[in-house]
């Protein structure tokens, strides 16, 4: 009854997804780990009762006992993983990125479109959070008329000094800001600028914050503020202005506290604390659409078009001029 | 065109008001002031250009640049001031009470009835406070159907050691929310209880926080917590439950700041902060109609009946039993 | 590995129960279930692949694939099913009331010390609630000092015509509201008054609303709303008032939209809106702690106290006076 | 001792200044006005008591009874009442803009200079809104850290077809939210690029919304949404982002109501609700800095900046290319 996944790639986020799968979502268990660490594999086995540890990818894609694959090896790996997969007819959860370059991503697309079938969904969980799905069925009601411009703002309490690049608040942070311009909008992005503030001493020499406008096939706009080093919180804005109305999302504040002058919430401390909610329906879905031989969700198709804006979007960071973002033609697969 | 004002009580309040008629409102001066302490009339005459100093209420009242009077002094000596204002037929704004006992109201009641119109106006400001006005308003426009419950909560910071007592929880403070719950509810108390709360260290012997319940006439409810040490700051809310709808006073949020994992907001220091406006908009209220020579606004009937709730409610907490609440008949002076 | 669960009484909240170990909860599943209605029963065990009907509550405790029973049909029933669960040591989770009865709930309490550990977790489901938890937690960290008074609101948009009583609104709605003051306040009811106002003429002869102030043994008072017709939505609102702060439950709002010259947030229809997270966490809690052969959660012992206080809380309802709480003295397996 | 005020312009908002200054500001009165339609100025002179009509700007200011001249006719106006005005030595409040074209700014900054004294405040009045003022005492607290960017959001329902061009939404609309940038950031705007989206159908051919990314000379960013045709109210939001905090204006909700299913606040129906306050504040402000013969509050020099940024932003709006801001140096007069 039980969907047996195998999973690829035993850091932090899958780790935390072994978690989950173990003990929090139902109809699901790890059968198989795999990590080009073997000892980080073999400690993440240890936390479920049944998974047995590979050496590779590849022998654990094709274990009999694993019906479907979870990748959350580090983006290079993606494709190497996916690949096999796709041809050995298993669903597939891959983290974001899809694959690191489009040339990668169009591979996996047509790969997946060979197969005839969704079989992949893509990490973009923000779709998966209870206020972010109340502002697309507040756009998707018609309630506020057309939507014209939607502003996101992503803002981190800080990132690992030294680790973290300014190419990475694009490519790794502001992707999802990305993907939900994409979903809300229910278009695709045709040009991008990305203009870099006076940069936040707390983040020493990095490029932050930055704000980007986009500019959506149809017209809209979505723009975004990225700020990686503010300190007080994991802070995620977003509000859509439409024709006739606005919807943004509410502070999460379960309680009110009042002392010193003052009444206050809390903001959440990481990306943890405000999505992990959102991470668990996420792989629920998952689980559901994968139980029954296919995918839904965030498509390779939004991999590839998150990749391309991203792209667009370094390159206007360096070059401080708009640059434009081409995408193939849409394979039916993936809708209209 | 100015209407000349003639100042009883030179205190902490009354020093404010001359304040407020010399520099924030138009068409107004104070010419005349007096006080029991003759050197504290002095220095407040200073503050405003044409202010003569009187030794006693009654030539001030007498005076023919005197066309209103504002009556600031203590409760015990409001009405020797106010009954030959009424003789003189001059507008009065009286600080609250309107007297300290039941029978002193009803004289001036008569005393006013007998002038065949209104002249006073009692100073219980929070009706031009613009956060309880929207209530009222939203009450009365019958959005949310016919109230049955106020619940209001009236906290201080602190009141002052040695000189606050607990009976001044209610004759002083919770009277506020007596008068707010008649106006509100537009209907008079029949009878109260009130229940203290273990009190609060902070505040030593002091009875504080206790809880009234009172049971108006037509059997709505106005329920009351009064705390008066809670250190955070000066905390008024009211929330009108009724037939299909509620409605309360928001927080007072001018800007929302985010720092140190929090969002916040400030809580008002205390009533001055709070309530600023409110004085401001209810002496100007004050100014039109006693310019025209009458007055608005909270009548000596409130005044009245607001004493007898008050006594009912110390009787109450003293004893623990209900308490019910007995009123004359109103006189048509003062509306149906 | 999975816990197997037998239901007792298939009802609308058995049934939701059924669906929520089936479809949300992880290592756990239905493998008996009964009810009164014997198509009732057939019926919901459809809902689940596993699950055998019994014809009564005896067998199905009895049964070698039932390591655990949850009870949730209605209160009379309780106790029966209840007793024989002990004998059996297995653990038991009952939907509120424990019982009908203060002795009722004495017989399990009995019944439970003699086994010599906790094998009960009553259904009192707000202590999961995330909002409330953060109360609690801000309440126990001490940052708003000692608490004094709770003041607790419950609304329902409206309750079934002619199957409502006007006691339910204590028995069945007030319930949580006690439940809450006792966990919040850490503390056991001493004396209880309610006062119910004119009543909502939606709710034709009911009445409604009411209002309660429960005084506890350590001095603080729990005060109560219950308005079960207000037709706006489900509304739960709490606040505590501490010696130097407060802290009160935020407004449900995911996202804020703007039309109409209005801003405006969701208010939940129902309780399974509002609460669907506290449920799906209660039954998660519970499902850990049968595995292990216990009970954690709300006791045998919540039950019992609840109850006396419904009791009292009725009495007082219907005579217009004061009624005191007594309760035995708690056994030890149930803490200080 | 009141200051006596000759009204240049009787239109709409000189009207309004006439009632302010005759009904709710003191030590203040309006002796003479002038519109180039003389009927106009004839009904405005007979909103308040004592106020002689002229046939134009030059005799009304050289009334010895004129002390100090408010200009609310029409921009291309300004520069030719302000000049003599400047000579008379009597001090200006002029609405904005200060004049149509950078040069006529100039002019009247040399005029001004000359007299070696500030004499004129121009009308951004939103530097007097309670909520703007707190934003501004955060940022400058350091509450928050250096600001790095600031997001301003201005909202009408609607503007007046065929009346209103898209050019507006900058020098009419957009001025605001460049003179609050400029002063939340204390700095001058180097460059600014205006992006316009997919047009609201509601405002038919508008250029609307447009959103401007403004860099400012110390390298923060000012990002501007002018959306002036989105039906549900006017709505100003604004929030800094900073180097370790955020802040932002909060909305303004004197209370919440709920009914059908919804809590909900009031949105401002147009500028006058929502920046009445303000305004008051301004002119009283600018009646005691006139009473003493002088100006404070925004100067000439914010009048030619703006109108420097405006100028900049309505080609950057035509062309799509980002257009740098060049300013002459900065008298000394207006500080450094
Ligand atoms: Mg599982
Ligand atoms: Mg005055
Ligand atoms: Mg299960
Ligand atoms: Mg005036």
């Amino acid at each position: 009854m039980s969907l047996r996944i195998g999973v690829i790639g035993t850091g932090m986020i899958g780790q935390d997804h072994i978690r989950r799968i173990t003990h929090v979502l139902p109809n699901c268990e790890v059968t198989a780990v795999t990590d080009v660490d073997r000892a980080r594999a073999e400690s993440a086995a240890a936390m479920t009762p049944n998974a047995a540890v590979y050496d590779a990818a590849a022998p654990l894609i094709a274990a009999d006992n694993v019906d479907a694959v979870l990748i959350a090896s580090w983006g290079p790996a993606h494709e190497e993983a996916i690949l096999p997969a796709l041809d050995a007819g298993k669903p597939i959860f891959c983290e974001k990125p899809l694959a690191t370059t489009q040339d990668a991503c169009l591979r996996i697309i047509d790969a997946e479109v060979a197969t005839g079938r969704r079989l992949i969904q893509v990490g973009f969980m923000r779709r998966y959070d209870a206020a972010y799905k109340a502002l697309k069925a507040t756009v998707d009601s018609g309630e506020i008329g057309a939507p014209l411009l939607f502003h996101s703002v992503h803002r981190n309490a800080s990132v690992p000094k030294g680790l973290y690049t300014s190419d990475m608040a694009v490519s790794d942070t502001m992707v999802h800001d990305i993907d939900v311009s994409r979903w809300l909008l229910d278009d695709e992005v045709a040009r991008v600028r990305v203009t870099a503030a006076k940069p936040n001493s707390l983040g020493e020499d990095l490029r932050d914050p930055i704000f980007a406008v986009m500019e959506m096939r149809g017209g809209a706009l979505a723009t975004v503020e990225v700020s990686v080093n503010i300190g007080y919180g994991y802070d995620i804005r977003g509000e859509i202005s439409a024709e006739k109305g606005a919807a943004s999302l509410g502070e999460s504040n379960p309680i009110l506290v009042k002392t010193s002058e003052k009444f206050s919430g809390r903001v959440p401390a990481d990306w943890r604390e405000r999505f992990i909610a959102a991470y668990d329906a996420e792989i629920a879905e998952w689980v559901i659409a994968a139980s029954k031989g296919g995918a839904t969700g965030p498509s390779a198709w939004d991999g590839y078009a998150i990749t391309a804006v991203s792209d667009a979007a370094l390159k206007a960071a360096n070059t401080g001029e708009a640059a434009d973002v081409t995408l193939v033609d849409r394979p039916a697969l993936y809708g209209n």
